[in-house]
């Protein structure tokens, strides 16, 4: 080990998972405890605790390749950095952007020691609040067509519907996309069944969470916001009545045939 | 609320993250000191520290459906039931067996309360070390044909590794799956190109933690074991160099066009 390398600056990508404290990982919280300097998104820097001494720097949502270079050259500079991202950094986050930026930027920066923190994502987090809907093979797709062809979403949508997976959609609608989500929605309808079960979820864990459990043919685009997470159950979900309780909605481990029962 | 809902039993389905006490969440954390006894297949028991007074009960990993049963008996019994799963309990683990074993049990189970703590998985454990090769819309997959026909797996494989997603793949083989790998990746050859990149990881964050990463057609099967979780990339996924430190892989976020940038 060379001498200078405890000199270097550090760049660790750390996971808030999906909102509420309690869902952090110990490895998260010690991420965030030894960071000099914060990137990061601003709603996700306001979940972190401040600390005295600790810089943030806030970004748009839609700068993250901006974010990762400007976090990557003040690590280059010395700096033990950290960018946040919600909920698993390489489920539709930060992490990608940062080694795409590393790919681009200066040999030298491929020096600077990088750490990921995995977290909790969206999807299992709202799939925990619901029972078991995951169950099975699963799929996680973003709508957002700002980085991919929609053909490209449409034909996805298509290949994973017919072949039996759960559904999990990320991104699904925002103020620069609005029509998305519904577009999806007739293409799933055309390969899965009007009454099969769908869950919308969004800001689980945190003060303001909701969920809804309905029908394909029943959900309505405009109760999705840029936070919510989809989920699209397959032929064999279902839902089990409680009483008072909530209903569980969940997709049993086996295919059709009832005899099976080994895994 | 009935008086008599405070003497009820509970059960928690307590997701154990992929081994490495530093990757449990607060809530996992918690939920595992508040129970009285605790169901689970042994390796995963093994990872809780002992409590005074709480009580164990091991099973075989191919006795889900019979441990979520009795977990279910006890905390119909009265007692604060938790129910270990590893990784994340909703992705091939306990949390679907604890929601068939409710739907087949008797009528009363429907009103003690569930919770289902989710934990970090697999595979978002191993993309954490390789860099980002979930990147975008990715997939998971059982190789496990006890619970779904075979047929059912490669058509499944054929249909996502032509829509371009990445694939997770877990319970790669066993003892008694010892040919399921070696072919889906024969599958996997048919719609990728032979120098995709694919990783295998196992007991990431523990003592016995390796990995590798390889291309599609040097993937040799038998390097694989019950804990390894195989991530296929797809024709965008990328290794970066990095002088002393490992490569990195990645998939970056947007397809082809290079032009594309903002998110």
């Amino acid at each position: 080990m060379n001498p200078s390398d405890a000199d270097r600056g550090s760049l660790t990508v750390i996971g808030l998972g999906p909102g509420d404290p309690a869902l952090l990982t110990g490895e998260a919280t010690r991420a965030l405890e030894e960071a000099e300097v914060l990137y990061g998104y601003g709603p996700y820097l306001a979940r972190v605790p401040m600390r005295e001494g600790q810089r943030r720097v806030e970004s748009d949502n839609r700068q993250e390749l901006e974010r990762a270079r400007a976090a990557w050259m003040d690590a280059a500079a010395g700096a033990r950095v950290a960018v946040v991202s919600g909920g698993d950094p390489g489920v539709f986050g930060m992490a990608a952007a940062v080694c795409e930026a590393l790919e681009t930027g200066p040999e030298s920066w491929r020096g600077i020691r990088l750490s990921i923190t995995p977290g909790v994502t969206a999807m299992l987090a709202l799939a925990a609040r619901l029972g078991a809907p995951l169950g099975h093979d699963f799929c996680a797709i973003s709508l957002s067509d700002n980085l991919k062809p929609w053909d490209v979403v449409e034909a996805r949508l298509r290949a994973v519907a017919s072949a039996g997976f759960v559904i999990a959609l990320y991104n699904p609608i925002s103020r620069h996309r609005p029509w998305q989500l519904g577009r999806a929605l007739v293409v799933l309808g055309e390969c899965l069944a009007p009454h099969t079960p769908v869950a919308l979820g969004q800001a689980i864990g945190r003060h303001n969470e909701s969920m809804e459990i309905t029908q394909l043919a029943q959900v309505r685009p405009e109760s999705a916001n840029m936070s919510t997470c989809v989920i699209i159950g397959t032929a064999e979900s279902r839902l089990l009545a409680r009483g008072d309780l909530p209903p569980l909605l969940y997709t049993p481990r086996s295919m059709p045939s009832p005899s099976t029962e080994r895994t």
